[in-house]
């Protein structure tokens, strides 16, 4: 369904942290674009978002919104996504759904492109999106499994606010004046909102991520394990996750420590590997102090990969220090890459 | 030398973070005192500090300084300590050094009473007080060890920019302010005082605590690395280590993964091995959303532990969230603590 002029694009969650950076990725990657529907929740319809210069009004996603569109990019929470994206499939639309909903779907590929394209190839209507922590580290650990094979992947993230929405963003800027004011401190939304409690997360880590499930794990650092196996093709992987969120705005990073398959690899193997690895730029020179940072991997589409070393007290171990922009490579961009790679292999 | 009326005690870097502290500690607890002698660099010498209501006037340090001193309790850099401690040794008094200048020194030993009191017995004047870091990581895992066996160590750490001394703190507190007004923010202390590239710590994390080692480890991680085993008198325990500076203010947070040597364990079997530790607070209740955080561990003497899980993925494997005080567990609380025990024990 190659279309000369371009595709009709609707974008489920204009108005959220997420659906913004999409909007700005369709934008500054210059996505040929014949169309551009923006829906919502009632509560925000009816805003006007600016895009290349124009004013267009964001409308209540209905069954009928999706009447003409091609590509419709989710991200609005799972529950509209369960309600609307089989909605939005029978009306010929293909669904890049970057919500929770339909990610270990058996008929669901769940893509990141520089891991599993090919997953792209066998889907039924709807493409999952990962979860933002999991893309960056799977992007930089399927190059090294496919040089030198990974045996066992063990995580602690540090994670930006932005992940729980822009209302987590302002409620750390108005906790971090409060606290420097010297006033006390509200906490209504971190670490999730609607749970139980509420902690201060301004000069404060708070090491739950989403709710918490029966086995004392959070739903994200489930996720997380859950997702890389599913992604890497590789369901016997042991993977071990802690998922901690920070007083930051943007950008998630992780201390990633692996085990490799291969014997007798340096740092060096693994530099190779990841210097010739697409969507990753090495930032690795402990000498002139450099490596990636939140900020700094804030507003790129790559994901930054540091602190490559080996574990002097273990023959295959490595750790890793990934760096990437959660809204960008961790959202927006990674589900703009799936559309891209739909037009270019003709999946629509 | 037990004394009716207590102990002359000299606190080696008073008008510091951690001399601040091991101040307000030997005054919380009651510490045994006959005579209290604050010594500083001569750039801080003349300043006038209060205790129990009396001002006390802070003197350069000098080989002089020690004469008549019993406890002297060291907090003033590496290169103070070297110069000084064998001359406050060598005029009777017995040093506890908060440095990492004799740490790994054979002959000295490092301690953290809950996990190796008995090593005191063996001092030759001057006792090392471990790094900050190391102290609570170590506190957790040894009634583990006594237990259970652990046979592996896997940490990434979360650190508070009190470690870093009171001018990182400084700096953390106006580029916040900085950041929030939109303006630029300087960095000129962070990460590392004096290394030749400063980046911005607030709303970021920096992957570099202390200098670059030639291994492309810091000299924080080395120390986690040397440090755990000396403490935990187990060489051969393999000890991997990630460390990372974030934009709090006080107590350091550990994401800790062990293996243990038995088999079968579950997490209750490591819960009520710490439940009946000394020193350690259990605080893990997923369903309650209780886990100890930075600002919940702050001001606090214990070693608190919660987010303890079993991995799926490994039999052996289980996580622990280790919070504790940075300037207090980790600095002058287990110093004043090795003072304490110094006393009982007849060792002064």
């Amino acid at each position: 369904m190659q279309n000369q002029q371009g595709y009709h694009v609707a974008v489920v969650g204009a108005t959220g942290a997420v659906g913004q950076k999409m909007l700005e990725t369709l934008e500054k990657k210059a996505f040929p674009l014949a169309s551009l529907t923006l829906l919502s929740s009632s509560r925000s319809a009816g805003k006007k978002i600016a895009f290349k210069g124009e004013e267009i009004t964001v409308k209540e996603a209905t069954p009928e919104s999706f009447e003409g569109v091609q590509i419709a990019l989710f991200s609005a929470g799972g529950s509209v996504s369960k309600r609307l994206a089989h909605e939005a499939v029978s009306r010929g639309a293909v669904v890049i759904d970057n919500t929770s909903a339909f990610r270990m779907d058996e008929e669901v590929p769940l893509v990141v492109p520089e891991v599993n394209e090919k997953d792209l190839s066998s889907h039924k209507g709807i493409i999952a999106n990962p979860n933002c922590s999991t893309i960056q580290m799977v992007a930089a650990l399927q190059p090294i499994k496919e040089s030198h094979g990974i045996s066992r992947v063990i995580v602690s993230t540090y994670q930006a606010v932005s992940g729980a929405g822009t209302s987590a963003a302002e409620e750390l800027r108005e906790q971090s004046k409060a606290f420097l004011n010297g006033e006390d401190l509200e906490a209504d939304i971190m670490p999730v909102k609607g749970d139980k409690k509420h902690f201060p997360i301004a000069f404060n880590a708070l090491p739950q991520i989403d709710t918490f499930e029966e086995n004392g794990y959070t739903f994200e650092e489930m996720k997380m394990i859950n997702e890389t196996k599913k992604i890497m093709h590789a369901p016997n992987l042991p993977v071990a996750a802690t998922c901690v969120r920070l007083p930051f705005f943007t950008s998630h990073a992780e201390s990633v420590y692996i085990e490799v398959e291969k014997e007798g690899l340096q740092a060096a193997d693994i530099h190779e590997v990841l210097r010739n690895a697409d969507g990753i730029t090495l930032e690795d020179n402990p000498s002139e102090q450099e490596y990636p940072t939140p900020l700094s991997a804030a507003g790129k589409s790559d994901v930054f990969v540091g602190r490559v070393r080996k574990d002097p007290d273990h023959p295959k171990g490595f750790h890793l220090w990934v760096v990437s922009d959660n809204l960008l490579k961790g959202a927006a961009w990674n589900s703009v890459q799936i559309a891209e790679s739909l037009i270019k292999n003709n999946l629509l």
